[in-house]
């Protein structure tokens, strides 16, 4: 019974907690994860962890070229009704990651996004040596990606277009464009936090599987709200990518935020989710 | 075998029911939960509990905050072709719905309306003393949420955009708003018990997981048909935060449509599903 | 062992075949159902039986007010980006019917569709009594459905936008539509089958719980593809309350291929399904 | 134990992997299915053969007319915000084989595109003699599909409105095209790969049943961003069948883009799964 929360002992199941909707009640019991150490040197030396590294380039990679395509598909028509449009594009970013997330979920955890592995580092789930490695091979995916659409359009049209790359929009500042980011990322983090959540595995061994879907879906979603804003990056390799093979200064000038606003959005929803749905700090390890 | 249906021994099942579509026969037995007392002390001394009004105010701020910011997009562009349109708009509430309902069911229960709680609450499934906690922190939540958004734009333009509130649309009157608000409210409570309903999760066990995507995609259909009469409410939290915001008189003229509506609508939805389809007053009890 | 497929014997099995997409090997042995008889006369004294007709009624009524309402808000403004979009349309059909297959499979099997019962009817899966009192309780909840909008918008406005009823629309013959509305309900009921299959079942108990989704999606991908032509009717009960409610000539010239033009597309789903894909003719019954 | 991977004993399940998103770990061992031999001539005396054929032949015909039709119908209107616009075209092949694979997966493998079928046979997941006759009904398929919407639509129309034949489109090279053909069909190939992996079947049965999904959704998106450069083929039957029936001189010059980059993206995606994702030339066989 070791693992049980506190609160266990407070009331809530003493008195019959009632699940209104959506779970069957917590029958079996779940031991959490010990948190992963800083450093794992026996990863060093095994296929899964350079196999996993390149599912994570290759992911990302894609997860660019598709975008990125799409992005400029919709920017260049003179008419954006004879294009899949902007809510095109919001399905572009949130269907590969579901799609991408489906896939490599197996193989590598299914990050494609620094900011989800430092929210989840973190969280102690997977060690420095690896959150490093991931985050090389992210940015260097999206950089491969948003180069070979560079290689198909005409390299004026592509910077006539903006290359994808994320700028804040004029009629917002830069803290309208840090905040969307911020929000955006807790969205997303979130998401990624209930979904794998080990107490919800415990309960229910589904979940996992059904976790791409709203995990694609956060991102969807915070592609509709907030493209006007800062073309939504949420992801600092996609902005990084974007703006490398654009490679303007407008776009250099506001690129900090796209790094900064996911890192701190991802770590207040870590945080949330640690401390108030888990009530981590709380729980008696005796 | 208490607890089965009285219409078992009238020729339902002796006759053997065929299930032509979609249910595999029912072969477990299930149990009906007893009805939630009106107060429950204990729950006041249980982090759960306040856990799970925490996460009600999480989910309808974040509900709030990418919906409302998603309508000022919309409304915002002189060409509705260049942003993702009404349907954008439309699956920013449903999605949303989809994406907070699945990361906070194990949680809360996943509400974030006050027209669901109300529902569950006439059908007895969670306390009054939670039922009037959960709607409380929804209205914070969705205050919050609408009020990020008035930082971000500039006041002058969010008044003038609506403030993503709901009004009774011109070439409609206050009963076609009234009327659509409570059929709409049904469309969505109906399918909030069927996805939870006792019976179908003692038949099969992954149904709750599966609930959040039915019950996402009823926000979704009722926006894609209530938009141009109300702008669609049938969530008592999201009028009032968008109405707190904008704060203007032809906003609070309506305003208690987006109560009475949602309330009459889930009512009605409680009492189709438990004298219909459950028969609960004809069981024997015995 | 009995019930197994005759071709078993004919190599299939003996060689070992794999199963390259999508299904785990059939592990479990399956039973087919008997054939329902035509008249069940239990049914008529169970609550179960009617029930089930009420949630029809429900589900029809609840599809036409949906659709027919999104319909309206799309046909009536003069700017069609500021509105959900034909796309908008075919998503209130498709996701109506997967939201309501999801509600009420359990109830009454989710037909909500004359073509779909009758199909069914064909393949034996429910009784003569029961196909008739399905058939009448959904065009029943159709015309009440249609006749709530009319009730919203004034009664020109509604005959000026053609109050969602099925005709053959300009630049096409009456063949042209008949074909239009065999195949998409051939689609339908097709995917209805696939999606029901008892030797799925056997093998999987999951995926009844799945099917409301490629059902749902089959009726939205119709709707993409027909509602030029016919505007999409795949569905008498829908095509019936819409043209009692609007009640001009020209949309009853038309009304026999919504009847003609289903049931034939559902017959033909029905032989393929039984026919081809099942082989029930050949096998082997003893 | 044999069957288990080398790379186990390097260190990844001796440190203890964790799978911080989307994976229970691997619980169950699985069997690496023998690879298919290239006859298999006890194929040929089975119904199950034939019937696959058949299920393929019908697949692609309903797939193709969906989606020719929606094309034709947005190609077709003056204004295209009247229409489902370039996104509805996506949903529409999307979907379809969403759709498509759920209904046959369990009959023929789903595979609906001989591009698919050339990346399973290269990872001997079929016989030659199998992968050759699903190509052909395919291919039949397609041809007939088309057929049947260029009686729906006047003959003149259909030509002028380019009979939803692939082309590369001015403003790319066909080096473009085919770098998006065979990018485009390894993200489909890849998604193929990935959902139906023995191994991930072997940790959870499920993930045959969402494997539909993943899949369709890999086509969504593929069409979403090279729709603008060839009209996306990413499947040589499609592409065949609108050819045949176009029939004119400027589709059929750059037809064979649209077989080769397809089976250079399918063989590239199953080279990457089987080599990289599943290291299976550096097993131990012992």
């Amino acid at each position: 019974m070791e693992g049980k929360e506190e609160d266990v002992k407070l009331g809530a199941n003493k008195f019959g907690e009632r699940q209104p909707l959506g779970t069957s009640a917590q029958t079996k019991d779940y031991k959490e994860a010990p948190p992963a150490p800083f450093f794992e040197p026996g990863e060093l030396k095994s296929w899964s962890f350079y196999r996993a590294g390149i599912a994570e380039f290759m992911a990302t990679f894609l997860f660019l070229y598709i975008t990125v395509l799409t992005v400029m598909g919709v920017v260049k028509a003179p008419n954006k009704c004879g294009t899949v449009g902007i809510q095109g594009i919001a399905w572009a970013f949130g269907g590969m990651i579901f799609a991408l997330v489906y896939c490599t979920a197996g193989i590598s955890g299914g990050h494609i996004n620094p900011a989800v592995t430092f929210g989840l580092l973190l969280a102690r789930k997977l060690s420095l040596t690896r959150a490093i490695f991931y985050i090389i091979m992210q940015c260097l995916g999206a950089i491969c990606g948003a180069g070979v659409i560079k290689g198909f359009e005409k390299s004026s049209t592509f910077e006539r277009l903006g290359g994808g790359a994320n700028v804040v929009n004029p009629g917002y500042t830069k803290g309208d464009g840090l905040g969307a980011e911020i929000i955006g990322t807790f969205v997303l983090v979130y998401t990624v936090f209930s979904a794998t959540d080990a107490k919800r595995n415990a309960r229910d061994s589904h979940v996992p599987i059904l976790a791409p879907l709203p995990i694609g879906f956060a991102v969807f979603l915070v592609h509709l709200a907030t493209i006007p804003i800062t073309g939504t990056g949420i992801n600092p390799a996609r902005s990084l990518g974007a703006a490398i093979i654009y490679n303007k200064d407008h776009a250099w000038d506001d690129h900090w935020i796209f790094w900064v606003g996911p890192f701190i959005g991802a770590a207040l929803a870590a945080l949330y989710h640690q401390i108030v749905i888990r009530a981590i700090p709380f729980k008696s390890r005796a």
